[in-house]
């Protein structure tokens, strides 16, 4: 699975090619930062849009003002169906935007956050925190600079939630998108534990979904699609949850509602009981793409 | 509310801007039609994207391959809600989308479609078979070339669904988006209809949608806004279903899907009974954006 290789169309016009033929693009207002870490080339960017824009690669990952649809939605579909997370695991993640959403739970204990590009970290840091909002400096985060796979290889450790934050498979994130990996994380989970991540487009990467989705079944028994409108990644996006036990289509609206107010959990733009239920509803063409028969 | 005009950024990549800083792009692989009809600006393309695609005015209307995520919600929420369709009438709607998903109900017996520009009907006919499927030959359906507005004050008939099929507020749709005009469309309604139509972006214009609530509620009591992903049209777009009597959120996804089947409904590529559910349950930013207390 290649990644599109695209220039920005105009020097500032930071652009993002969904297929060789169609993409969109932001303005950026000033450039804060362009390096190359040993990693990743990385850029920040002031845009009106947005608000403070964060690339790799040359491929958005988040911003000020619409990180709550992604981060919001890759965390709280499987940590509100849990029925009692307190440790957590994180993939990537280096901006802190999916360390806040878990920290935001009264019962979560400690949250261990594997980064392998220590500079997405100190970007964070710097540029970002209305996207980790202090969550980078919680006591009950420890971040750990490393490869999330040989983390995963080599822990111990289990967890109730475990979130891949990743970039998308073209960069060093492309060994973390195949069934030895997710068997891995498997075995890292507790009983009734979960795992969300997200995969691709529908509209523009179908056939990443039906690689994604096969790998994901050859290592989880429960594995629910979901989807989500997400603009700095140019339209709908399709997200999993998946574990052992853990089926969080079995909420009902009041249920996740009443968990929202129970473990204290403030500030959601996006997310609610009906949200929960709804983001599993999945047009007639993504049924078919993703084998569920209604 | 002035619409955003700015040219293609580079020959053959067709341009939309959602704000002054931020649009998308799709690539034309040939020109098919551009030319100046009465009302307005006129294109046809071929694109590897989104297969034969429409603009007017330099805004992208339809296409092939993506024109079911619009049609198919914007009639199917209101017509699946409705007890026992079977009269409607089209405002705008000259491609024959909207047109083709009324007539898949057994129960329609008329469908009037007023189209002010009759360039569109052309065009649609030689263009848009994958859109219309033959709706515009339909016997159940005519067509009527003159101005929407005109029309609706002019008639004394009454239909169980009206559609507003509209361009953007921009161009020559502007006097069709208030509330004068909403309650002539109210008493061209029987008893128990619902007229269902697209505001706009929630998230490029949110002060489209707060002004295009407001101009509703001034003239329906039931008015129900729902979002539908749009790939061409950039993202996330609001529609809404407005009634003196019918509300949509009513129906079970169970009873949704039990409609769809007895009223011989096919071809459904997007909507079903989750998705008439799912469509209706907002994020919190928007709860807010509409003013909906959950």
């Amino acid at each position: 699975m290649p990644e599109e290789k695209h220039a920005d169309l105009q020097p500032g016009l930071l652009t993002e090619y969904l297929t060789d033929d169609t993409g969109f693009f932001v303005r950026s207002t000033r450039e804060f930062e362009r390096f190359q870490s040993p990693f990743q080339a990385v850029e920040v960017h002031d845009t009106a849009a947005f608000g403070t824009l964060f690339r790799l690669d040359g491929h958005f990952m988040t911003s000020e003002k619409d990180e709550f649809y992604y981060h919001e939605n890759l965390v709280h579909v499987a940590a509100i169906a849990h029925p009692a997370p307190t440790t957590a695991l994180i993939i990537g993640g280096g901006d802190g935007g999916s360390a806040e959403e878990l920290l935001k739970y009264s019962t979560i204990r400690s949250v261990t956050l594997v980064e392998i590009d220590l500079a997405v970290v100190d970007i964070a840091r710097k540029y970002l925190g209305k996207v980790h909002r202090g969550a980078l400096s919680d006591p009950r985060l420890a971040i750990r600079v490393e490869d999330g796979l040989a983390f995963v290889r080599a822990s111990t450790e289990t967890y109730d939630l475990i979130v891949l934050d990743l970039t998308d498979p073209g960069g060093p994130s492309a060994p973390l998108y195949d069934a030895d990996f997710y068997r891995a994380c498997a075995a890292r989970l507790n009983p009734s534990g979960a795992m969300s991540l997200h995969l691709a487009s529908p509209v523009s990467h179908p056939e990443r979904i039906r690689a994604g989705m096969a790998e994901l079944r050859a290592a989880f028994a429960i594995v629910v699609p979901y989807l989500v409108p997400i603009p700095l990644y140019g339209g709908l996006w399709m997200m999993a949850c998946v574990s052992a036990t853990l089926n969080p289509s079995y909420l009902t609206p009041l249920e996740a509602d009443r968990r929202i107010s129970q473990r204290g959990i403030r500030d959601l733009q996006y997310y609610n009981g009906d949200v929960h239920r709804a983001t599993m509803a999945l047009p007639n063409f993504i049924r078919e793409l993703v084998q569920i028969v209604a």
